[in-house]
């Protein structure tokens, strides 16, 4: 038995300044960057959100901007079987994470549980 | 004054079969697709997602899979002026909702309050 849920979007840019990736998308959607960040130098840069929201990440991309999924899940290693049976592939295992790709050629990631649980809402595997 | 939230994530599918893309994302996710919904001949899917998360849809489109976001509003007109002048341009007008292109070369757009509200964590603007 294990979790899992939709938990992040992570905003991909291909961009030169992430800080200024940053501040559009902090202005458009109304949430602050996380303090301490050093827009300057960052691979990733949080927004804070709500915890009954996603979580929303900048990361900086060499490849064109998109929008990504992470789902979180209390066992990735189980996730990732789950999801290979419905059809999806695994492309890539990094650090704690591992990336797939959905049938429909989406990218996405499975990752560990973001803010310590599954809130309401996660579902339960068996 | 208006307002203004992140309010979906659309899966946009280049996909001969869109009910075969809903079919492995409600998995995936763990929301069934939308009941009534008739998956051979929809151009859109919805998901059935709990109120305090994100509304999904699947949309069949020619162009390459991509996520899209879109920003819900009670006055479409004043946000996209607002989205504007932090830098977004306005690419199409498309029945009720307005597809706009973010500096970072996202496309997202502007449409009605999808649930009747803000909920909880609408930004007001002035």
């Amino acid at each position: 038995m294990h979790r899992s849920r939709l938990c992040s979007l992570i905003i991909d840019c291909h961009a030169n300044d992430l800080g200024d990736a940053a501040r559009f998308w902090s202005q458009a959607l109304g949430r602050p960057v996380k303090a301490g960040t050093d827009t300057t130098q960052e691979k990733y840069i949080g927004l804070v959100t709500h915890d009954d929201e996603p979580v929303i990440e900048l990361q900086k991309v060499e490849h064109p901007s998109r929008v990504h999924l992470d789902i979180e899940s209390d066992d990735i290693e189980a996730e990732v079987r789950r999801l290979e049976a419905l059809g999806a592939r695994k492309v890539e295992a990094i650090q704690t994470w591992v990336v797939m790709e959905a049938p429909t050629g989406h990218r996405f990631c499975v990752v560990r549980p973001q803010r310590g649980g599954m809130g309401a809402h996660g579902n339960q595997w068996t």
